[in-house]
């Protein structure tokens, strides 16, 4: 588990559940009005093929240090008050989170520009692998991100 | 309290605290991989004035009706799982959510864009009405929302 925390950033890697309700009440400060949040989850169906379960893996130094990049480049290009970046490791089943992005601030399009932007950087940049079990076959293998940009 | 829930939409008008867990509980579905939520909350500076509590009245029957009009035009817009759309009534402290508008989808994009194009719409054209209460001068008087469409 690394979690990173200060007064604009709330970052964390862990294979614990994620907690939505942590991230949105860590970010709301009294002065924002308005809070986006995306949550991903594991699907049960994969490019036709039916999903069992998921595993994340990732290079954790280097993840941490990515999306606090991610945090920086979020507040240079919005005004923001607070982000939450969260993602999970190891197994996450069908309809669990693994990934939360959840930004606050004064008027709501900073907070949903910066969310859109922040879980499109996460997934181009940040060095997480995941591995999908599916039911037919019992076949697996670990991917890159398909969006990584190092592909 | 109004609520009207379906297979595809969960709505809910409230004087009680909004559940925004419940909200993403509610709209994630074991084939959505993505759910994009937006919460507004009570700053506690309005207009330079500092703000100690709202309130919200609503012609409850009417913006349940116009509710129901937004999920209908996000699933004709959106490729989405299910709609969640809550407002509270009544007081609403600094900090505290008065509305949440939550929409899972496949791809995270039909989520995301779904929850820019839904808060916007809420705001525009639901029958619901506010109140600052200041902290300096004690005035108060209740406004349509500024982004009104009839204004």
């Amino acid at each position: 588990m690394l979690l990173h925390e200060n007064e604009t950033e709330y970052i964390l890697l862990t294979h614990g559940k994620l907690d939505t309700q942590l991230a949105q009440e860590t970010v709301i400060l009294p002065w924002t009005g308005g809070t986006s949040c995306f949550i991903g989850t594991t699907r049960n169906v994969f490019e036709n093929k039916k999903v069992k379960t998921l595993f994340y893996e990732a290079y954790e130094e280097m993840a941490l240090k990515e999306l606090r990049a991610i945090c920086d480049v979020i507040k240079t290009k919005f005004s923001v008050g607070k982000i939450c970046l969260m993602h999970r490791l190891g197994e996450v089943g069908v309809g669990e989170a693994s990934v939360v992005v959840c930004v606050s601030s004064m008027h709501r399009l900073d907070a949903i520009k910066a969310v859109e932007f922040g879980i499109d950087e996460l997934k181009a940049k940040v060095p997480i692998w995941k591995k999908e079990i599916y039911e037919d076959d019992g076949g697996a293998e670990w991917k890159e991100n398909k969006e990584v940009f190092w592909k």
